[in-house]
């Protein structure tokens, strides 16, 4: 069932000022509304849903406004979720300019071959992931096998259980299946893991 | 130890080039060498170590300069590991502007109590979190306990092993800690996560 809306209740409904709106309706990020003579819209849920998504992307993403567009242009061609999920990753992961050493591109392939992981040969995941390594190395702290597949398994547990969520979730999109699975879960991660590690540091602080 | 290196050297050496270090000092991110006259001025591995530190936050944490200089502030005068990983955490994340609302506040001290994790008061990780849940939550996708409980046991068991492989470095700096354990690391395990959800949303595409 479409519901119409009035750009007013759209702006009170997603939390967005009336002009953060109009911005978007310019630069392409939100599809125009149904037209009703020239200063008249009618827009519906899919508006709705479509500026929550932006402003999540933007304030909690943290994404600049030039990224978003290019995440959501290509995840809306998407034919599948599984095709989204990669395409969300490409748009976001961009190779890094430095070319990473063999020797973190092994223990990348290491660490693929243990968790019985692959890649596609176009990802940029495989050069990131070496390159972020090189980068650790250099400052004389190399990355072990065992911090790896700690995070492997860990990751590995972790994304069945997302799967899981995403799949009982109310909505059917799959660009929101590939945004929120990669983007915005990520901050929820990222916090937890800070947490995690003020209170095992504290723990070993007190122990000493 | 301390060994006397030339501008060209530390050039070469960290590879950053002359200019961008020139600026790194005019900025106060890197601090003065020993001055030999008006245009002479002598280096040594505290400086070297310092600009591998400051190019692997900016090109491989992504952080802006402005957030840099914050991070490494605060850090240099904490006197402590323990310290310095609070104020990285601090300096990295401020809290939210909107507030969180009630129903997450609970799921996250939910999460706290089940983990047996303690915040201080002034932490912005409980806000920052329960605001992340709420974004998502607006999308229609609200995150279940079981998903964070899984963040939390996995990041729990991670949190051993990155601190015992930071225990293990060559270096001794808390700065060094604090920022390779909670920024550095975050690219690292965030491929892996990466890597982890298109291997188990492409098994769950053959699998129907």
């Amino acid at each position: 069932m479409i519901v119409a809306v009035w750009m007013a209740e759209l702006s009170e409904r997603s939390g967005l000022p009336v002009p953060t709106i109009k911005f978007y309706l310019r630069e392409g990020l939100l599809p125009p509304g149904e037209s009703l003579g020239a200063t008249r819209a009618r827009y519906d849920e899919t508006h709705l849903q479509r500026l929550r998504l932006i402003r999540a992307l933007v304030e909690v993403a943290q994404l600049r406004l030039d990224v978003v567009r290019s995440v959501l242009d290509g995840v809306d061609r998407a034919r599948s979720r599984h095709e989204a999920i990669g395409i969300a990753h490409a748009r976001l992961s961009s190779a890094p300019e430095t070319v990473a050493s063999e020797q973190s591109l092994r223990a990348v392939d290491g660490l693929l071959e243990r968790m019985g992981w692959q890649l596609m040969a176009q990802s940029p995941h495989r050069q990131s992931l070496a390159r972020a390594l090189d980068a650790i190395a250099s400052l004389g702290y190399p990355v072990g096998d065992d911090l790896l597949d700690a995070y492997g398994h860990a990751m590995g547990e972790a994304a069945e259980v997302e799967l899981d969520q995403l799949e009982a979730g109310d909505r059917e999109s799959a660009v929101e299946h590939a945004v929120i699975g990669t983007l915005l879960l990520e901050p929820v991660l990222l916090t937890i893991r800070r947490i995690a590690q003020v209170n095992a540091s504290h723990a070993r602080l007190w122990a000493t």
